[in-house]
């Protein structure tokens, strides 16, 4: 056996991946990006040091790659409902309540260590926003082509910074987690609106 | 001397309490609330923790005094331009871009902290929070009795999660700090529209 068949063998499996993946999330969850260590992911997956650095390259890109595992895995992008407030619709109700919780509190363990490692920074940004950006650009653009949204309408530009910041706000403004019911409210009261789209189902 | 009278003297001047919060300020910034503790404040300040103590009662209630301190002293709510979009817009330039770079980091290093700390949570609510919604609350008030906005607009709930969120959101999607020029064009594009009101000056 040659050592390319070796390493090629060593690859772990989608479901060894996932459980990986969901092994991590656990440890940002207990003790923030800071404190979790290639050590401690590990010992609680009981794989080596070695393989993780050789699949992950490091701890940032491990922590980056697990949080976009926890996105669902339909590209929401691709459901047309017809209207743009159909899709927007259907992109929050993509998420369910005790997830939307859990990435909640995912973005609380890692608002600091984003802003003061690079090398996360870069993995959240490719990753989490970069692939959030392409797909409400996709839904947003299907709504110019129908003629629903002006091209030139400028919120067109913030809708990611509209839907983000109800996300973070509801912590912060009305001590309650975000849910779909709330996300739908302030779809149909701000981000509709915003980009003069009637909130008439 | 009675003791109540020394007691009273002993109470700190408005000089000296605005050195304080600015250096309670400065160590969050540096380390963060987790690792701020009332001897590094008593050091940095050349003061007694029992000072410390007596004045704010705890780290929380410090921390968030501090913050609050951290204000413009003019109520906003005051400054009635005739228009909510000139009201809002003051609001935005009542704020200049290095200070809100720096309330920004303040945010980020409170994130963790409001959450997993209630008495910081409690003080953070009560004396930012809670007199900012009141602030807007006033302001867009008098946009419904001039018959600006309409009062069971959707959107009036939501006015502080929109600023909050592009805020916040400025950093994380577009690796930018949150200016002055961002929040004008953000509350022309997004906040004036979902409350159905013009945008042309």
């Amino acid at each position: 056996m040659t050592e390319t068949a070796t390493v090629r063998r060593s690859r772990l499996t989608p479901e060894r991946e996932a459980e990986l993946y969901a092994a991590v999330l656990d440890l940002l969850r207990e003790v923030g990006y800071d404190a979790l260590t290639m050590d401690a992911v590990a010992a609680r997956t009981r794989s080596s040091k070695a393989t993780l650095y050789r699949q992950w390259g490091g701890k940032a890109e491990l922590v980056a790659k697990a949080m976009r595992s926890n996105k669902p895995h339909t590209n929401i992008a691709d459901v047309d409902t017809g209207s743009l407030r159909g899709d927007l619709h259907t992109l929050v109700s993509s998420t369910d309540d005790s997830a939307m919780e859990q990435n909640n509190a995912l973005m609380r363990g890692l608002a600091m260590a984003v802003h003061s490692n690079p090398d996360l920074l870069k993995a959240f940004r490719e990753l989490i926003i970069e692939p959030e950006m392409m797909e409400i650009r996709r839904v947003v653009q299907r709504a110019v082509d129908r003629g629903e949204v002006r091209q030139d309408n400028p919120a067109v530009e913030y809708v990611l910074h509209m839907f983000v910041g109800a996300f973070v706000a509801r912590g912060m403004i009305d001590d309650q987690p975000p849910t779909q019911s709330f996300l739908r409210s302030y779809l149909d009261a701000v981000v509709l609106p915003a980009l003069g789209v009637s909130t008439t189902p």
